[in-house]
């Protein structure tokens, strides 16, 4: 017998992919995060299964993009492998954020700065990648400003046209999206609540699920949250928000505000999308499971 | 413009690795189980978040298995990234049923006689492998029969150079235990239980954790659960046993189960694993999310 007969490898640390799709599995376990889906609480028509069949399978779309394909191409990938299970959209927009953020981290610089760039040097090819991704699932977004229906997303892959001749790339899409929607404000500033929530978390104690409720709550009283804002109004955004610092001071139950969320439909989606993201940077930097 | 700048893709379908990571997310998500982790029950020092990094963490392993690696050390690899979290084990029986599934699929003929014949083709090396996967995590076991102490499991990668010494292959080390271990008896009987549990998950309607829940207390109901044997006793096993049964006629609440369980600390994981085994055939054979 050799010496070497008993040898065991040593396990594996987890890659940057595993963590982004840990991620994607962590937001979802955070319980109460009041009007998503989470560990506690579904939707008829979107429930937790259907968020895990879509965080396995995202995962090819973050090997691309772990890979060095083109972060649009990647994107459009993830959402298409994430819309295999009968809800449709479950996180497309964490999706958005975690792809340049993957990027940044297979480069071996996960900061601010980086994905920023990354973010900044995306071409006109992965604006038509991003808007063929819009064929997969049904996103509720905005009416697009006045003279700009040829850009209208919605239009997914019959917009692709318009968007070559016009040269517009992901990073424009972004810029001008970033007043109403929380994702395309982090694209296009450097990521900047994603980073700042990771460190929260990290610096928390306790099991991982409710550190993130926890920061769910604390980035919905921070910012009124534009996907409840498209999907109701500014007001109900504000509100929502309003709500949430109540939850976060003491004066509400986090449970029963999950409650009443959910009865009125108000679904903070960008915000548990930025969760996600936290989760990802959080993971990357040392986050014990 | 030519007439392919708006043509996308299609979605990809799940791959058999996929379906398997999803298999193993699907099994903690399905509730009740009485006894088990799972999407409403969490032990002090075993939670679902653990099961959540233990399913992707177990992926490379479950694509070795696909891609034709030995299944001992497909295994072995799949257990060492299970690991990667505080808790240690968590779906280390439902990792060992699923890995020779997993390549009969790839092989394109997930069958009962052609798994069995992927186990009883293992050898000696694959033994080698599982040995080495119990230096990851601790699993309860049972004390070996008398006499063969040099191939106690629980002797890790020491007892490798007795099963090289010895010839024993992994199948061998599955028909000893068969009578002690319920995923033993599904190596040695062509896997007789998870396909039969894949097609009655199958036959019913409703949402998947839902027809989880139901197929993991019918499974317990038939037959007294390996793991309680021997983290209690066979006595236990057996009441926990009626007590499903009595579940399952209607004459006591599944959720008071739970409770009751989870309190005795009663965990079915045989029975979870088995579940796990036959959500993946399940979903191979087109069950849908």
């Amino acid at each position: 017998m050799s010496p070497t007969d008993s040898a065991v490898e040593p396990p594996p640390g987890r890659t940057v992919v595993q963590n982004a799709q840990l991620a994607l599995l962590l937001e979802v376990t955070g319980t109460p995060k009041p009007g998503n889906v989470d560990r506690a609480h579904d939707y008829d028509d979107l429930r937790f299964e259907h968020f895990m069949a879509g965080g396995v399978g995202a995962r090819r779309g973050l090997e691309l993009a772990a890979d060095g394909e083109r972060l649009g191409r990647a994107f459009e990938r993830a959402v298409a492998g994430m819309s295999q299970q009968r809800a449709g959209n479950t996180q497309f927009g964490a999706l958005l954020v975690l792809v340049p953020m993957v990027r940044a981290a297979a480069d071996g610089d996960l900061s601010g700065s980086h994905a920023g760039d990354l973010a900044e040097a995306t071409t006109v090819a992965d604006a038509a990648d991003f808007y063929r991704a819009f064929e997969h699932v049904d996103v509720a977004v905005d009416d697009p400003p006045e003279g700009m229906d040829a850009l209208d997303v919605r239009r997914g892959a019959d917009a692709v046209p318009a968007v070559e001749q016009q040269s517009v790339t992901l990073y424009d899409v972004m810029v001008d999206s970033a007043e109403v929607d929380g994702i395309a404000r982090e694209w296009s500033g450097e990521f900047a609540r994603s980073f700042d929530a990771a460190e929260r978390l990290l610096d928390r104690d306790g099991p991982v699920p409710d550190r993130t409720a926890r920061i769910f709550l604390e980035l919905l009283a921070e910012e009124p949250d534009t996907f409840v804002a498209t999907q109701h109004d500014r007001e109900t955004a504000e509100r929502a928000t309003e709500r949430a610092a109540t939850a976060l001071a003491g004066d509400a139950d986090p449970w029963a505000l999950a409650n009443e969320f959910v009865a009125a439909e108000v679904n903070p989606g960008t915000t548990a999308d930025l969760t996600a993201a936290a989760l990802f940077v959080a993971l990357e930097r040392g986050l014990e499971i």
